[in-house]
C-alpha cells in the first residue's frame, strides 16, 4: 500500500494517541509565533488580502488541539495587524491538510467550541471564519492555482514521500545511522532534495504572488550526517527492534526491510533546494532546539540522574510511539507487540538520556512567493 | 446539546450504517442528472468558470459512496461541456459539507480510489481536482463571499435548523400528524419558512453571480398538510415508540417531548420562499416519487402481498434507522433498545405497505443567482 495511505499519527484519545502526546508540536508551534507575526505584517503591507478573504493552509495539521492553535494564532495576528492599520478584519478560510488516514473526525468535533470561542473573543465584527479540511499528500496538488495567502507547516516537511530506493543494505538500521553504508546517506539526501523541490514547486502554483510560507521541521545541526545526534533516537528504536528479533518476536527479514520515510536535512541542504527551485525568496531562517522529552524544560547541559533519565525516556518513547505506531504496524503486521517494543525503547532511551541530554534540532524558515 | 452537534447519519460500516443504507439517496441523485446537465450548460454559456477553477459544494453530503458519485457526475458533465465548446477543462474544487458529527474519515478513505479512477478515466489533461470538507450547518456561513459556481444538495434541505418552538402539545406524535393540533402544523411551516429563507440568503452571499444551485428534497404532494401521505411514515415510528412506552421500555414524558426536526414543504411553500427572499431565480421545478422501500422499483399501484409488505417494511425500516438513530439515541439515551424499536417499526410498516404502496414525494429545483 502506498505510504500516503498508511502514514498518520495514532488516532483516538487513548494514552498512546497523538492527541494526548503532542506537547512537542505545541512547543514548536509557539516558537514560530514571532516569525508568523513578522510574516503577516509583510503580507498586509503588500495589501493583498485586506479587502477579501485571508486564506491559510496548515499542511500536516495532525488532529490534536494544536491544529486549531495554529489557526487561532494566525487569526489573532491578522486581526491585530488590521487594527493597527485601521482596517476591518478580512474573512478567514483555514484549510487543514493531512494524509487520508488522519483523524479528521476528532478535529471536527473541536470546531463548535473553536467557533464559539472566536465569537466570544472577537465579537460579531469578525468573519465568517471557515475551517475546511483537504486530505491528501502535500507532495501532490492540494489547492487551486493562486488560492492561498499563507501556508504554515509544523513538524511535517521532514516526512518524505517514500522510503528512498536502493537502500536494501541498510539492514538492522531503520534510518541513516552511524553504521549505515554511504549509499544510504546519499539515497536519503537525494530523496529529500527531490521531495522538498517538488513541495516548493507545488506550493508556488497555489500561493498568490507575495504570499508566504512558514515551515518548521526537524533538521540536523551539522553537515556531516554521520555525526548527527538525532540519528541516535532511531538507533535506539532499531536496537529495540533487534531485541525483539533476538526474542523471536519480530522476523529479522522484516527488520532488514524496514526504513523510516523521514530525513533531517542540514541548513545548507534547505538553502540550496530553495535557491535551485527558484519560486520563493528565503526571508528568514532560524534554528532552535527542544529536548527529546517534550516535558523537560531544563536546557542546561548537566547530566540527568538515572531517575530523571527514566522519566525522560518514558516521555520520549510515548511521543515517538504516537507518531510511528501506524507505520510500524503497517510494516510488521498488527500482531507486533507494540507495548513490548516501546518498553524496550523506553529502557534504551533512559540509558542514553541519563548519559547525555539530547535535543531535536529544528529549522524554521519563512519564504515569500516571487513573481 | 445543539441539534447541529447531534444530527448525523449512522456512522461506520455495519448493516445499520448509513453507508450501507443509502440506495434511496442514490436513486434521487441519479434523477437529478438531466437537471445538472442543463444547469452546467447554462453556467458554461455565461462563461464564468471556463478559464479557472470550477468550485462546487455538496451540502449535507453524508458519508457513503453517493457523496463522491455527485462529484463524479458533475465533473463528467463539465468535461463533456468543455469538449463540446473546444475548451480545456477547468480545475475542480469539490467542497463536501455535512454536520460536525458526519463520518468524514470514512469519506476520506474513499478518496485515493476516487482520484485514481479520475486519472484513469480522464487522463492527465484534467485537474487538479481537489476534494475538501467543510463541516458545519448549512444554516450558517460555510464559504467565503462569491466563491462557488454550483451548489448541490440532495435529501438534506428538508432537515430544519431546530425542532419548532411551542409544540409541547404534540404529545404522542413526533411530526405534524393527522391527530396533531393546528398550532403544530403552523409552527413547522413557519420554521421551514425561516430556515429556507436563511439558507437562500446565506448561499446568495457565497455563490458568484450567474452561479447555480440544484436542490432535491422531500416535500408533500398537496397543500393541505393534514392529508399528507408522508406523515404516515412518522406516524408508524410514533406508534412504535408508543408500543415501547406501553412495554415500559421508553418513558412517556420522553416520547411527549420528542419531535423530528424536519419538514416536507409543498411546492407553493418553496416557490413563495424563493420569490420573497429574492436572490435567486427559479429556473426549474420538477417533482418525482420514489417508493418508501428504496429497493422496490415497481411503480404500479397494485397492492403488495403480505410477503412483499414484510420485505418492503424491512427495507424501509433499515433506511429510516440509518438516518434517525443518532437523533433517537441522543433524545432517549443510549440505553434505548434500537433493535426492538425498529423491529416494531418494521411490523407497522409491513402492515401499512401490504395495504397501500406509499411513496416519497421529491421536489427538485434549480436556481440561478441574480445580480
Amino acid at each position: 500500500m502506498a505510504l500516503v495511505n498508511i502514514l498518520h499519527m495514532t488516532t483516538g484519545h487513548e494514552d498512546s494517541s497523538y492527541a494526548k502526546n503532542s506537547l512537542l508540536q505545541e512547543t514548536v508551534i509557539q516558537k514560530a509565533i514571532p516569525c508568523l507575526n513578522h510574516t503577516i505584517k509583510g503580507i498586509a503591507s503588500r495589501d493583498i488580502f485586506l479587502d477579501g478573504c485571508f486564506k491559510i493552509a496548515d499542511l500536516g495539521c495532525g488532529s490534536s488541539r494544536n491544529t486549531l492553535l495554529v489557526a487561532s494564532n494566525i487569526i489573532d495576528i491578522v486581526i491585530e495587524v488590521c487594527k493597527e492599520n485601521n482596517h476591518k478584519p478580512p474573512q478567514f478560510q483555514v484549510c487543514l491538510n493531512d494524509l487520508f488516514g488522519n483523524d479528521f473526525n476528532n478535529l471536527f468535533k473541536l470546531l463548535p467550541e473553536f467557533y464559539a470561542k472566536l465569537k466570544r473573543e472577537k465579537g460579531e465584527n469578525v468573519g465568517p471564519c471557515i475551517v475546511s479540511a483537504v486530505p491528501g499528500s502535500f507532495y501532490g496538488r492540494l489547492f487551486p492555482d493562486k488560492s492561498l495567502h499563507l501556508v504554515h507547516s509544523s513538524f511535517s516537511v521532514h516526512w518524505l514521500s517514500q522510503v528512498p530506493e536502493g537502500i536494501e543494505n541498510n539492514t538492522l538500521n531503520i534510518y541513516p545511522a552511524k553504521t549505515s553504508p554511504p549509499n544510504v546517506f546519499q539515497a536519503y539526501a537525494k530523496q529529500f532534495r527531490i521531495d522538498f523541490t517538488n513541495f516548493l514547486k507545488l506550493r508556488s502554483k497555489e500561493i498568490v504572488r507575495g504570499g508566504c510560507m512558514i515551515l518548521t521541521f526537524l533538521g540536523r545541526s551539522i553537515a556531516d550526517p554521520t555525526c548527527d545526534d538525532n540519528c541516535s533516537l532511531w538507533e535506539q528504536l532499531a536496537q529495540s527492534l533487534q531485541d525483539m528479533v533476538k526474542e523471536g518476536l519480530v522476523r529479522e527479514s522484516n527488520l532488514n526491510s524496514f526504513n523510516l520515510p523521514l530525513y533531517y536535512p542540514c541548513v545548507d541542504e534547505v538553502r540550496d533546494a530553495i535557491k535551485n527551485e527558484g519560486s520563493f525568496s528565503l526571508d528568514n531562517l532560524t534554528v532552535f532546539q527542544v529536548n527529546w522529552d517534550p516535558q523537560d524544560t531544563d536546557y542546561t547541559n548537566t547530566n540527568d540522574s538515572i531517575d530523571l533519565g527514566q522519566k525522560h525516556g518514558r516521555n520520549t518513547a510515548k511521543h515517538i510511539r504516537a507518531v510511528t505506531e501506524p507505520l510500524l504496524t503497517s510494516h510488521f503486521g498488527n500482531s507486533i507487540n507494540v507495548v513490548a517494543l516501546f518498553k524496550k525503547f523506553e529502557k534504551h532511551l533512559a540509558e542514553h538520556l541519563a548519559n547525555k541530554k539530547t535535543r531535536y534540532f529544528n529549522i524554521l524558515i519563512s519564504l515569500t512567493k516571487n513573481e
